[in-house]
């Protein structure tokens, strides 16, 4: 982490042309300091334990947690660390977004069911923030950023997920209710996959709810935002009665097991309007993209669970001897550490970890930026830094939840049979990270965000912009030329750049004639930009590293360099060779997808 | 199933020429019949509640299985289904390996757990078979062929599972004490991961266990191979005490939780050599192979499982418009079976399925002609056919089971959160196959059987075999030219397989600089292999398809046909470019996995 704060990213240098030098002095290695103590003394224990335990379900109103998660939560709730990042007006410590990452990425690792509860509530705060009335923030955001509340995100209902035009929860207003001068309405569905949706960690739970208004046109144009809290507030902000939502079941899951899933009964409970009518999913997608960014961190912080489970076991494990020649021959075998197909699965959580760990960083210190210009009120270049996270997003959320997957399934791999095994922890890596490449969209929906949404759409400005800042920067380090494979590294990632781009094109001009060309392409294409972006980052690590290696009080640490080094050469030789195989599918023949009837894909000859 | 019986690989023509065609008369039809119905009655209504329940550690000699399995493994013992492939001298049926293969292809996908009892009793019925000696085998294998026993594999221990030079259980011989003219031994030691270890569906347990003699040899070539009863066996075949065999525990695993996998604690427990002296690592590797290919099964099983379930769940669900136009017009949205990416997930789970049985009836059609030359005492025909499988084994094994695991991860990826839930069957097939590329040998290792003991050790006479075998079919069909994309695939995959062969011969040449240029390959070799496989396959079902939709009297199943040619067509367009990656990282360069040092995987600043 401090690596990339200190040697690649230079957060200190950022935060001084933010002119937040002085009120951030010393925080970024408080904010990791102190996390690790939280992340390693009291939830990473937790982590298995809550596995085995689960969440239950009491009655309708009242699921608890897993031992030990609520007072995990009061530890992270009194050092007021939910309000970390958000503004000092309700309560928050006002720092950059990105130390909130900092944060998640250690929480993340070491008990990611547990860091659900705090995340998805930020979701809700921003969303608030964003888009809330007045009197709306007044009465919620307080508890909420000191972390007495919790908040909810709740979309998916049993006929619709991705498809949110099919919401049909209702909202109808109360004639002549309101409340603090906010028109009352009554709110009614049912909503499942809620996160959160319900536990014993807080003392009241905002959930901000999709639904329609009476007469509200069909789709997604016709989806208003709500706040419905789980107990009613009083003027005062008091905690009131309960207010109708009520949990019909938790989900019995594969994995995240720490975290209730929730059916969520709303039968007509009190809520108030987020924003603008009809107007929720726009709203709604300041939640999303926060999910998305938290759920990358989700991928990335399995590779690295599972990476530092694996290393200490292919050191201690011996198994075969190395067929370059013994390596240890005072013990009965060699270290598995010792074999290639070992090294090819650690070297591979390496790279996933803590190249996935810049991916989100560099989206840190865009937010960072965004969230300087919006304080400063200037609208484009608060806009720039939006278009450009709303580019990468896709990419991080599908790349990083694909390869945390890759990651942990290779933790199991590395251990062998006793990967299978449930004590040995990383069986669980893999069914809790599972759910990444699904929820907040799955890849292929983040594929079609990417290249549909973002790219297509959008006339190619954002991947031009996007590849001439990757062009620029790697050509730096072409022409700098400070070493090692510097150059010759630069000089494939600049093909690789140039081959995506040109890919783009293809598929447009595909897709004139056809539009399914962009289905065909969507997610490989999303890969290959994850690729691209992955040996990018490494190739500035790589960079990053060969300079402190050539500083020569650095010396000390020569070993920590040339790692970095070494592991910038894998990704080159042995993962973005991965775009080999993308550059041809993204415009593989539509037909060999598309011409299969539906009801030909299999034939029940029996009946 | 019949498709690749009859149209591909013509069985009753295969039956015929081995003499077979009276023997056989109608038994393919029963067995699937049969298979079918104990499938779909008995077998698949207890799979998600063996999930749920799993077995029971009773006492150390009592384990019970989940509630249906003993009167579901009471049927199949009692149709004799046991001894299907297995010599009438020892009450089998004595048909052909193949009709077991058929059976195990229905049930594996019905119950994987289930099967795994009369799965492993098979294995340790052809070790016996291969080399008991004749009072031993006229002791043990009339009941274990008839199912009234079931047999075990004991390899495993807790220092060793891959290596197993480390083998540390010891077979002592008792003096002066025989049976039935066999030396008594005493085995003492303790193994795990022992699957089906013990259980309530058998009277009895005939356990093969390594052992070392006193005074054997360090390593490999001092393991020996012993019959270790369950409860002790009088000299009439009587069922008679128990066998100081106890289970310590049953492991709690991420899958199979229908099979109960056992630490058996052997103290001074009773048995008998199987063999030869310090011969059992070869003896068992009778065992091992046959449970290769019997996870090669589970691999395929597990892809059509996902598959089954996954199909009408993406006819039904209604879930945005298709890019291409409106669908459905009818409805609120079109079936994602319209959209590309989830076709795509479809259309691989059908692949692999499909193009995975063909590759597994390749191995029983050699199963079946090994046998006959056995039958007939033609030595070299024999062992002909031997290598043969033994080359085809790790590609089935390996490729298989990671394929299989791809197609079970893209059931979840097709239902969505949904996919997420136990209810709706798609995780427990992800988290049933996930032991898969791990057991039996990892992909790992199978990639280093493969290439270093098949092909290397061997001096590439199996792969050059091999690749003649695949020249001389693929341009027969290059030549023929029948029509449609017949002749460009076969094309591609005659590059495709030159381009394997050479690339054995470059790594070959790296390796004579640096054995570990072998260990890089591996892996990345057998999954090249595995794809040239698929679609070598792949290309003869397309071309019996062609030939099928010429013949007129099979005009009403031109769609499932056509349904044939056009996977073919996503296999050569989507899943055979895959090796574009994989040419590229067989032969990447060394020192990128190789130069890193153990200790500098990671660094601990923190102490």
């Amino acid at each position: 982490m401090r690596f990339l704060i200190n040697d690649v990213f230079d957060f200190p240098a950022h935060l001084e042309k933010l002119g937040l030098a002085d009120k951030t002095e010393g925080m970024i290695d408080a904010v990791i300091d102190e996390s690790a103590k939280i992340g390693e003394e009291v939830l990473a224990p937790l982590n298995e334990i809550a596995d085995a335990e689960g969440c239950t379900h009491v009655s309708p109103t009242e699921i608890t947690t897993p031992k030990g998660f609520k007072e995990a939560y009061g530890i992270y709730r009194d050092g007021g660390w939910q309000g970390l990042s958000f503004p000092e007006t309700y309560g928050g410590m006002g720092m950059p977004f990105s130390f909130s990452i900092f944060q998640a990425d250690i929480l993340a690792a070491a008990n990611w069911t547990w860091l659900m509860f705090p995340g998805l509530s930020k979701g809700a705060i921003n969303t608030l923030v964003a888009h809330g009335s007045e009197p709306l923030k007044d009465l919620l955001l307080t508890p909420l950023v000191s972390g007495e509340w919790t908040g909810t995100m709740c979309l998916t209902e049993p006929q619709c997920g991705s498809d949110l035009a099919q919401v049909s929860t209702k909202a109808e207003p109360v004639a002549d209710e309101t409340f603090l001068g906010m028109q009352k309405y009554k709110v009614s569905g049912t909503k499942i996959f809620i996160s959160c949706g319900d536990h014993d960690l807080a003392d009241n739970i905002i959930h901000c709810v999709l639904a329609r208004l009476p007469g509200a046109p069909e789709g997604t144009r016709g989806i208003s935002l709500f706040a419905v809290p789980k107990k009613l507030v009083g003027e005062d902000g008091s905690v009131g009665d309960l207010n109708h939502v009520n949990v019909g079941r938790i989900e019995d899951k594969m994995g995240c097991h720490g975290s209730p899933t929730c059916e969520l009964q709303f039968e007509e409970a009190e809520g108030y309007l987020i924003g603008t009518a009809h107007k929720g999913l726009n709203h709604m997608f300041t939640f999303i993209n926060t999910s998305r960014v938290g759920t990358a961190v989700q991928g990335m912080a399995a590779a690295e669970l599972a990476f530092q489970n694996s290393l200490w076991y292919a050191k201690e494990r011996l198994s075969m001897r190395s067929l370059s020649g013994v390596k240890n021959p005072d013990g009965v075998a060699d270290p598995i550490i010792t074999h290639p197909a070992v090294r090819r699965l650690l070297l591979t959580q390496k790279a996933v970890s803590e190249g996935g760990r810049a991916m989100v960083y560099e989206c840190a210190l865009l937010a960072d930026k965004m969230q300087a210009a919006e304080a400063e009120g200037d609208v484009q270049a608060a806009k720039r830094m939006d278009d450009r996270m709303g580019f990468l997003t896709p990419i991080l959320k599908g790349f990083l939840t694909e390869m945390g997957l890759e990651a942990a399934n290779a933790g199991i791999q590395v251990y062998g049979g006793h990967g299978y095994i449930k004590s040995n922890k990383q069986e669980q890596v893999m069914r809790d990270v599972r759910i990444a490449p699904v929820w907040e969209g799955t890849t292929q929906i983040q594929g079609l965000d990417l290249l549909g949404r973002k790219v297509m759409l959008q006339k190619f400005r954002p991947i031009n912009e996007h590849c001439m800042e990757l062009y620029k920067s790697t050509l730096g380090i072409l022409l700098k030329g400070e070493g090692g494979k510097l150059r010759s590294h630069a000089w494939t990632l600049l093909k690789h750049v140039a081959e995506w781009q040109m890919l783009t094109l293809k598929v447009a001009l595909r897709a004139r004639k056809n539009k399914d060309a962009i289905g065909v392409a969507a997610e490989d294409y999303l890969m290959m930009g994850g690729y691209v972006s992955l040996a990018h980052h490494w190739l500035h690590m790589e960079q990053a590293a060969v300079r402190a290696l050539k500083a020569a009080d650095k010396s000390e640490e020569d070993d920590f360099y040339t790692a970095k080094i070494q592991t910038s050469a894998f990704v080159f030789d042995q993962l973005l060779p991965r775009t080999r195989t993308l550059a041809q599918t993204i415009i593989a023949p539509l037909d060999s997808l598309m011409d299969i009837k539906a009801d030909h894909f299999s034939f029940d000859h029996s009946k």
